[in-house]
């Protein structure tokens, strides 16, 4: 068998897992990025419980998106794997996704509560409230269990993908927050970023919250996405 | 007197201990790991008040599951020692035990409050609330102190083995978490989960709590314990 | 075209900027500091979007105070550098500014509230609250957003220099802190302690807040600022 | 001028100093611990504002015990060096004197109330809470501010040596804490200490306080302080 993805798409999804533990967001294995190859229809992703101690691109694991089929890789997949394999087959602009259990974003996940937007720090990322699931029924537990903690997702967000651009992470109930991106990196970035949100919510909701305008909300956010983002040095340093 | 146990066991132990600190669970020389050897009827147990930065394996203090004897070792054993040797004779499936004074789970303990399971982060670990004991009696703080902190816990379980397999650990009240498994490294992977959880904990009371359905909890701890368990890659990175 | 700043004050600001991780003020790529030479009427300041790992000297990027024109540097320069240079402009005694999104004074700006005056921590810096601009209204962010972002905080203060001086800090309403100083290094410095008062000052809060009296509040101020400062040894080590 | 005191206390003083930054108890050049010589009539302290990074035995500064005045060093001492001096002349057991506005205690002293005793954690340590004082008055600041602030410590244990022994640390009304020790480095451990279970305490509160059984603390304190004392390996690693 060849091989079935590019070198650096590989690079990539070792170097996006270990920026988890590296953003403190990890906790002993926990923890999991994943990269797609749309073209050759497969995404790169960690393996199941290793440690970041010692985890190498030999260690990834090569899953088809069609049926969920390890394509390349001796060991098992991240048991979140099909939850990976569900976002992207819902979401084509999706190119990467993350998920943790770090702390704060767990804290309203399992309070059920979405993050609010609170300031312009949340703004510049997510352009609305990073949303919760409704709970798994029995019977998405009892089959097919970790495919459809994917489809509560997809569920949450009426399938629109459009909505996934806009809003790139939501908070299962009762478990976690999952982001995504344009690639592996980018939905690292919004796990970083989910978090300190979620942390920062917290101590504002112990302040007493107020409303931000939304005019100053959309600001934040079209300065740094779409066509008209003045944001960074993209593609420079 | 010839070794009592093996370099593995000794060295698990060591390593076991390090990854204290490393978890950011210490403060000074607070904390420690032991491992057992059910054969030769010893356990291995850190020396009393010596700083992570110098402990070895040589400072390691070898003692007997029968009488609590110093069997190898130059140094005093942690005070703790007859706990952990209350725990190992109460629960023959126990083979290693960590305690720790780590922060959220020490404020649970204090607060006389389990650490309540709120998500599936709990459940991956714990099949069920991480209990309080009852508080120790004059009696039992005038006699055999540390050997009775160690029998609170095995009143609070009821003795039974199969409890202490289902929640490797447990709080003791106006003290702190002792948590134990299969061997000295599952030990500290215990009291690593359980103060991620007593933090995760904190943060979702003051959000609000939902009690998450069972089903969901149930479908968590038999994904990576007992026969159908699917998660991880043992034995193979 | 020549170099405009000398090596000196180049030096000081990428220090100041690499101070922002190492102080553990920095998400990603967030928060950015500036160095003024009043003189050369420009001042040096932070790319936009530029990760600390990587940043050097030679990405720093020269501003025009007089209109905002890029004098050097290849790089776009970080997207609050009207900010900066609004604050520059209204207040002479400014010789660097710092902005951070760091968590406890993001939770207070966002909560549209100062950062209390609440013991001797907070007053060996700040003479009186950290104070929290007006939300910028609809008109204001349309239009030169950032610059405008700066003349909040200089409405705030009423434009006196003196008053910068006294509390060289302030909180724009659901976004977060810019902090002030003689150089780029206290500016920074006035950014950890703003942190820093705001952490404490939540906590604070939660345990109830009793009023200090005004003369330790004095005599902590006076004993660092003024002609009676007798706190360090400037110019020795 | 010969050396006034011992290569081993100056280097123990320098050694405690840059454990409150490893310790995590500093910001900026915040804190200080000094070590006292009895029989020369003089304590070495960390020089004023001098960051930890750069800070050398050269730069500790030797102060006598009767007049304050620098009896060695080329720079100033600690502002609060006069806080200290008071304490050591109150209390003659005490061999060093440690000081920080570590983030948890600092709360407490700002909210006016005592760390109370929630567990084992702090009856290791602390024979009681860790007590507040009243605040300073106009004169006590208008004159003599840094040694009535020592003052105000002593007032409140009634200059009784012994319970200086038994709570070795006070919080000074919106200021921070105090802790001493039998030497320099006892003193720093009883600030982390006393940082520890003021986060621990802060925690607890939250999830609501049960009133530790005395005969539990008791217990506690005695085994590691005391003629029956059995905690440790006092001198062998």
């Amino acid at each position: 068998m060849g091989k079935t993805v590019s070198d650096e798409l590989r690079h990539e999804v070792l170097r996006a897992n270990l920026r988890i533990p590296e953003a403190g967001l990890a906790t002993l294995t926990w923890g999991n990025v994943s990269g797609v190859d749309r073209d050759a229809g497969v995404f790169v992703i960690k393996p199941s419980g290793v440690s970041y101690d010692v985890l190498g691109e030999e260690h990834l694991v090569v899953v088809a998106l069609e049926d969920g089929r390890v394509v390349e890789g001796d060991l098992r997949p991240s048991t979140d794997t099909e939850t990976h394999r569900s976002l992207y087959r819902a979401f084509p602009s999706i190119g990467g996704i993350t998920h943790t259990h770090s702390t704060h974003a767990v804290a309203f996940a399992q309070a059920c509560r979405s993050i609010p937007v609170l300031g312009t720090t949340h703004a510049d990322t997510f352009n609305g409230p990073v949303p919760v699931t409704a709970a798994l029924t029995a019977q998405q537990c009892a089959e097919d269990y970790e495919y459809n903690t994917g489809q509560v997702i997809v569920d949450l967000l009426g399938g629109d993908d459009a909505r996934a651009r806009e809003v790139p992470g939501a908070l299962v109930a009762h478990h976690g927050p999952f982001t995504w991106g344009a690639d592996a990196t980018k939905s690292l970035e919004h796990a970083v970023v989910c978090e300190a949100v979620a942390e920062m919510a917290l101590h504002t909701l112990a302040l007493g919250t107020v409303v931000p305008p939304q005019h100053l909300l959309d600001r934040h956010f079209t300065r740094k996405h779409g066509p008209g983002a003045y944001y960074g040095n993209p593609g420079r340093v």
